[in-house]
């Protein structure tokens, strides 16, 4: 089966889920003014694979079936796989404008963690988790999926364990062990694309221990199966010249209720081995960073981009303050990359699959992530308050007004108003919008937090080869 | 005359100005869905001088006239009086839930900056605006008028001077002089409270030269006077739930675009002496920045507030990471309320003004203007990624979904859905929306850009002193 | 009795005390090399006072005896104290070209904090403890006495308390109990002036436990009693030309080793009311804070002189990147002034003294020890590498290569070598030297960790108004 | 020929070098107590290539002659010999216990920079420099000679460029052209081993003008050559427990002075083509860079390892401060080698050789540097105020004080006096001392200024393709 076309997958979101938005049950996610939009952004990753030119990056051999399937569901076994798929997710987010495609990679991050970890657990417990992933694997690269991963649960009191929490549904559980398979109940929240993908893969969110072993699941379950509600987080059409980019290139995260839903046996992946949760909610971490770094170069370089056009526009692009803000940008960008790419090169292997290095996506992901405020004050401090007070392109079309504009709201020799609105209007969008809030957060957050990060980034390195180093170098003995 | 009550400043609106927001012309800005909760934002400076519990903080003697006005119109003499004055402030912007009320702050920065500036120019050029600036600020004082300040100019290209522009519109100047007045042409831009003050204060935007004399031009205008059209910035109206704060409390700014409107002789305080522009606009900068300092404090409490009841809401907030960024937050709120009680106690003294001490002013305000963005993301880092993802109120409303939303977003025992989703929307609010947005732009930008204060801060400086301390110190002796 | 003389200070010290320095027994400290040259620069604390122009700012009254004494042992009773004794501060600290003369400063702290700390003791449990404390301040202030504080023990392992160590010497403690006194056993450390200070102030380093009972001991000791031995920190000397400072101005620290060390009753100030440890440490810490911030002012115009003076000699001063790092110095410089004064005007009033606000003497202590490291890279930026390369004044002074010095290492225009060696030498002697070492290391730990101040703040800023705001803005009703 | 000895290198010293330290001309400079140190630490670098068990990482064959030679020496023709290089650069720094060992780094570093810009001299001009590298690189390489890089000049007024300077040996220029060869007047400064490398290649410190002919200046120069004369940087002896890294490893730059030194053609490598003095300069810095960075990845993990193991020692490790800290350093330290890495992985060729990537130098470069006083700072404040107040070990070994000093300087359970000290002095060695003052302005400025970083990342990334990223997000139609 050849890859599905951008029309097959919006089709396919026509499928009786149930989600919500604003209040209002949505019919047709794909006929939504807002939900529609963020689907036909996603739709674009099915499209990119449609292009010939482009096959060879957007395309891979499955090894363990053979087929051609999306790169995203390829099994990685060498770092030069990883920098095709850092590649190929770099390239969707310039598609996107800087908004990552994401329709598959979030969900590929899960099933690389699941064919490492599930590996760990088969070893352990005498399980055979690690078939049923690649059964998986094979079925969602087949079909050509749209994936969501489900990870990040409600978590009710973040001081305590699932087990320890007042309500059962505070984390996502088996409520029911079956025959021919387990119950869900609770909710995962936060979820990027939930509300126009084709399945959720279900990830613990952190570590558990003892008596959180219903805790311990890991699944997945097709977005419309029974007992499953959506609710879309707010948001509002937007039009294109005021909004740039948050009128055509967005996602929109949702809360899942799982509400005693059904899942046979075949997809599920982990079902009450708590010893392994913190090794899968790490594992996929440290994928979904690399993903994290992938996404961001792009990201990096439009803020860059804007700061110097509405430079050149006002005719301070030589100022030396401006410059150094400008090369703390091109720090910024290119920093990302150097991460992205190292990770890449250094990976570790594991289960036969040649995984990001973790260390590297760790600190990529917490340079990024940490500076990202930074790098938006240095774009709002070269652009001006005109960014948020400039008029919109309803003043601007009114006769009454559009002259007196289009007199008054120039630039540098030669810089039309109409240019140096929309670069104006490109920055509100990017750093002071609703748009940019998302943004503020998904950076902050949506690869884990900066302190989950900095706990990682002590255990993954190597302190105790620096303390011999100054012990050594102190002539301290050792004992 | 008494002060005015908030309803008569509401109904001193209904003038027949000439206000367009989103491309449409507002017949009454009081009445409109955006505009009118602006102006009743600002309404509330009025009622709070109405109260007799605070009068002694609302109101002053003017002691040229020995009326009794708003504190805002009085001639502060003392130290004491700047710390008055701040207090007001800061009270307001409490008042206001971190937004200040600002529509005298402005205005009488304005009138002390002029007050300043004209006694100079009158010494240097024997004219006799003191004496004009002296009956406007009674006739503003008496009539207990709303008074916005038009500085920012369109500007055109930031690299060159007015008289260099391609365009002369790019900054305001007088077009023509008559026996009876002058007439102005250009528009000012980024002008907070535009669309609903009773009357505009235009100061130059920056220091000027040879050539520039018709853009050295101060003076005062009705907001309904023939020629004056405002273009308020865009916005949206909103319920206050989701948007605790942006339903209720902001300001609109607005460009003025002045087609040719005359200004009687009586109201111009500077019309060509290019040599004092700069320092008019750079002495209003000074009485701004300690306006900024003023109001800023209850905000940086807010944010503090705000993070440290949603760590308690999560059962985090007794965890050492946490603590270390509410403690940043503090150093931030407390360290602006240091700089601006200190600009205050240094106060200078000029042409019998107890004017903030320039260099502390402008260092509070490079202080709170580069430590904002770094500040939110102490917010939102400890807050988590539901602040944007949140179910809205109409979804808690729904009957579908209230109970799910219920039962799921508790927190720490005790803690209800509700509550949590409140804090999460007020933060969402204030650090994550287009609110946010203007906030981070009229906080970089607002008293002026933070390179501005950069150079202020080097001219301000003794730094010769801190030389010869180096040259005895190296033994070096004095040529 | 008048105060004394610089030589009588000297004289005083030739008194059989005990001390050490780099393995060698020193007979007189006031003659030895290095120990020497500190004793001196600590004697200009006592020649300042002889100086008939300075009596307003040295002296004061001491208003329990009347007596005319060293400002220092004034008793501050308003926030004009304060700022007196601040500006004495600051004056010793420019006689010293940044070094504080010190040697009543700190042990003044001392007394300031026992007599806070000692009123509440009594009031609880029935000791008078107070009335010692003023008599023996009566006692200091007459003989104008040069006073150390010995505050930091040695410590052992930071996670336990004194009474669970591994060994008892490991904080002073009551070695025995006597009806004429107490004997003392163990050490403090990193203790100013420790080998040049007539007597010692004794007082406990940290909050106490039960058990910790004979850890709680606050005294004063004369340098000379029997069974004090004290280890001078090493040191070695310095030509004036190529260490300008350090060949003049510096403390030396000790380690005092108190080993059976008999304190008569009446110099006793504390012993065993465990629960008074913590609040006499943080009282103390207070009160040095303020101390810290009244004469780090002068050491930060004194980086910024010789940085500003290097690039004028280098010929780069106009240079916009040099230019920013002067502003960063000179925020620093003035912040630290702003703070120093802030906590003066806003005392905080105990047991009747005028006592720096807390809060603040932190807060600005915390800015100036966190950011002094970012200081010195600027210095040194703007610098260049000459300052650790340039050549020594004894290659200076050699026939073979005056010439040729004299010749290469000129600068701007007019800009000899030598004055050039010199300013090179001295940026040396101020960031790159040992000299320098101990003043990061001052800087960091001299009045507390940045750690410590860290959990003060937490402490002393009122969170909950915060958060009552917060609730407030997001609509949350009280409980 | 076989590489040289440790011994045949220092023999080769012994050569009547004209080298003063502290205005003494030294005979011999191995026998100096302190140039004996450092030329005895450059030999380790001879030392490791006779280790058989080394030979890979330290030998190399030189293509152009099939010998082999020290890897130093190669011509680098594939990212995988940057690899190697680095790793070489990496393992000296190891075994220097953080100090580069050098002295075949830098001047490899200069041939391999005329290797690339000689010959687009050779293109553009139709010279024959290439070829005289060449021969030049073969006999380096054959007597496998410690070459020193002579780059810095003394620079005078540092905003004007050699010929517009008061003086003319403020740049070292060509005195005079004859026909065997060229006089070198002029002094080149802070040049590293100086006074102990066998030649030095000397090349021009910045770009030049028109009038800058015969400042335009490379070539070779045996140390020894009539009319050279090298002033080293002051410095003295230490002990090695007081001093653990001080005693043992580091170099000494040096003055160098040209009075009217002969070069023969031969060895002369530019010689007024002054349009390409700035390429050499600055092709120069990118290996130099490269250099850096490998060497200070041993320097980070020291710091880290240090910081470490006082925290364990004073029993705090476990703190969540004290963590948060030690991340830090292990961002500090991993990123050094990320960027490291990446610039000889992402290599540039230029006339055959493979070239670090100049973007990728410069940013870890000014990462590594801009970075180190803050990463000092967090070592100096794990370990607290001994490290400059410990006693000293002469202290220690006086039996007066050795028990006092066993019993009270102990830490953790297990924890003994020695070990806590070596510790201490450890970090008072590599942070608060000379020798610390050495790194801070060697890490600054070692390869250039963080300015002159700043400036070439602005021109080495493609900033207009951001631009055009963001005109095509903003929906700008190319003109």
């Amino acid at each position: 089966m050849p890859l599905r076309s951008g029309d097959e997958y919006l089709s396919s979101l026509r499928d009786d889920r149930r989600v919500y938005i604003l209040g209002q049950r949505v019919e047709d996610v794909t006929a939504h003014p807002v939900l529609g939009v963020s689907a036909r952004h996603s739709a674009l990753e099915f499209e990119l694979a449609q292009d010939p030119a482009l096959t060879d990056l957007t395309t891979a051999s499955l090894d363990t079936t053979g087929e051609t399937v999306s790169r995203y569901y390829q099994l990685p076994r060498t770092p030069e796989d990883l920098l095709r798929r850092r590649e190929l997710i770099d390239y969707g987010s310039q598609v996107g404008l800087s908004m990552p495609l994401f329709i598959k990679a979030i969900g590929s991050d899960c099933l690389n963690a699941l064919h490492v970890v599930c590996a760990a657990v088969d070893d352990k417990c005498g399980t055979s988790y690690s078939a049923r992933v690649a059964d998986y694997r094979a079925l969602a690269a087949g079909a050509d999926l749209a994936l969501a991963g489900a990870i990040t649960d409600v978590k009710g009191d973040r001081s305590k364990r699932p087990s320890e929490q007042a309500h059962p549904d505070y984390y996502v559980h088996i409520a029911e062990r079956r025959a021919d398979g387990i119950v869900l109940a609770g909710a995962k929240t936060n979820i990027t694309a939930a509300p126009y993908a084709n399945e959720f893969i279900v990830l613990p969110t952190r570590a558990m221990g003892p008596g959180d072993d219903n805790y311990a699941v890991a699944c997945a379950v097709p977005a419309n199966a029974p007992g499953i509600t959506v609710i879309a987080r707010p948001d509002s059409a937007k039009n294109q010249f005021d909004f740039p980019l948050s009128s055509r290139h967005y996602h929109i995260e949702g809360t899942i209720i799982f509400d005693q839903v059904f899942v046979p046996w075949e997809r599920v992946f982990l079902a009450g081995e708590w010893q392994f949760a913190g090794a899968l909610a790490n594992t996929f971490a440290t994928w979904h960073r690399f993903t994290g770094l992938a996404y961001k170069g792009p990201g990096a370089d439009l803020l860059l981009g804007m700061a110097q056009l509405i430079a050149e526009y006002n005719g301070v692009a030589s100022a030396s303050h401006i410059r150094a803000k400008i090369v703390g940008l091109i720090q910024y960008a290119e920093s990302i990359r150097v991460f992205s790419r190292a990770a890449a090169r250094e990976a570790e292997f594991h289960a036969g699959l040649a995984c990001p290095n973790a260390l590297l996506a760790n600190m990529g992901k917490y340079y990024f992530a940490s500076g990202y405020h930074d790098a938006v004050r240095a774009v709002q401090e070269i652009a001006g308050g005109a960014v948020v007070t400039a008029p919109s392109s309803r003043d601007y079309n009114h006769p009454d007004l559009h002259d007196h504009i289009d007199r008054l709201f120039g630039g540098a020799p030669g810089v039309s108003a109409e240019d140096r609105l929309r670069v104006l209007k490109l920055i509100m969008d990017m750093t002071a919008s609703e748009y940019a809030g998302n943004w503020f957060l998904a950076t902050l957050h949506g690869e884990g937090s900066l302190e989950a990060q900095r706990l990682s980034m002590y255990r993954q390195y190597d302190v105790q080869r620096c303390v011999a180093l100054a012990r050594q170098a102190a002539g301290i003995k050792d004992k």
